[in-house]
């Protein structure tokens, strides 16, 4: 793992960053290896990736030379200027650069902690047997309530896609901390994907204008979320079903 | 405010990514013009306010010809790229921008949850009357643990600074999150600052060499968080002191 022979991503379709990493490498065609690394398996905690990467996170980029980067955001700002992709994905104008930049900085205090909050407190972390926390699962709705306004009243006011009329990295990791939300269909409380997102109009066309952009790719990241989706609700069922919506 | 004769940064002190946007501005000695927002008054939601930054949040740049940009480590980004600031503060060079953009992105979902966490649920929203979690707080005091191992044993494992031989934009967004904590000698229960950073040698050398990095700017953007603090232990007086540590 230490000396790939070219450069490769670890990544965990459960996990959204790495889907957006990986749904803008097939995007993009980039000649990156893809290597699932198992955070059910908790893989990502072993001593050779450890080795490879001691924050033991998912994704990460290793370069063929033995360049590690962590963090997706940054992962995908680093590929777009190394290999040279179409403009659009991070621009190179300043202003407009720093209008992704600004999308992808404000969502990991708003659309993340909303969504990731809810879904591993009700879905993940119960599942697992992990501690979870009710209070803070309430406290993400209120969250996210509030990143939704913010993304249908500012970033998706008077454009397309969050930073602009193209579609950039930042329309990538929005989007994909709100697929996660499915997997409240095997939540045993609080509100689902549908009843949080019908309010707003111009997040829902966005949602499908991205997901448009993007496929077959996107479809087919997103199939483990499928199925994990499906393995919730089956265990929501032998837990007895939703007690309150 | 709209129409500002000059560029200008909308920030208030007691705002951890605030303090670091001013020091940025005045160690690279911009011509950018310091506008207080007060946070305590809610100047932020003034509709005076709302018609620049929509969002609502301190600090905002709003330049001379119209354009605005919230997101504090977006604003760093921004203007160390258009006023060709020395290449140190956002290297030039991919790979270290991207180690440069890694810290950056790092920080949010760690040291700036964990401090944070901590600051506002034991400290600042109980003195304002405000809605408080303990559990949060709580969980805040292991995820700030586990940030400061990564930042001694990762980011400062073999380096100065976080991304490499010189100071950074990132070392000074993450040594806001650090500083804030001085707050807690006004909390009721939980760790202080100094217990919580007592076990890491790395992290208090590298407080130390960015504070001197960058004095006398450093203790200047302080000035008021020490005042603050000051008054938190006084609140903490009133309220009969600290109930357990």
């Amino acid at each position: 793992m230490t000396h790939p022979q070219r450069d490769t991503i670890y990544f965990d379709f459960v996990s959204q960053p790495s889907r957006a990493v990986v749904l803008f490498i097939r995007c993009t065609a980039l000649p990156i290896k893809e290597q699932v690394t198992s955070l059910g398996r908790k893989t990502q905690r072993s001593k050779e990736y450890l080795t490879m990467d001691p924050l033991g996170k998912v994704p990460c980029l290793q370069e063929e030379d033995g360049f590690v980067l962590p963090e997706s955001c940054a992962i995908l700002r680093y590929l777009a200027q190394r290999h040279k992709v179409a403009d659009h994905w991070y621009p190179a104008d300043l202003r407009h650069r720093a209008n992704v930049d600004a999308a992808l900085d404000w969502h990991h205090w708003s659309m993340r902690r909303g969504a990731a909050g809810q879904v591993w407190n009700r879905v993940l972390a119960p599942m697992s047997g992990q501690k979870s926390s009710e209070e803070v699962a309430e406290g993400a709705v209120g969250i996210l309530e509030q990143s939704l306004q913010d993304l249908e009243h500012y970033w998706l006011a008077s454009t397309p896609f969050v930073a602009g009329n193209d579609i950039s990295i930042a329309d990538l990791i929005i989007i994909m901390e709100l697929t996660q939300l499915q997997m409240l269909e095997g939540a045993l409380q609080g509100p689902s994907m549908e009843q949080q997102l019908a309010p707003f109009g111009k997040v829902g066309a966005w949602m499908r204008r991205t997901q448009a952009e993007t496929e077959p790719h996107f479809s087919a990241v997103h199939q483990m979320l499928q199925r994990a989706t499906k393995n919730a609700i089956k265990w929501k069922g032998s837990m007895g079903g939703r007690s309150k919506l």
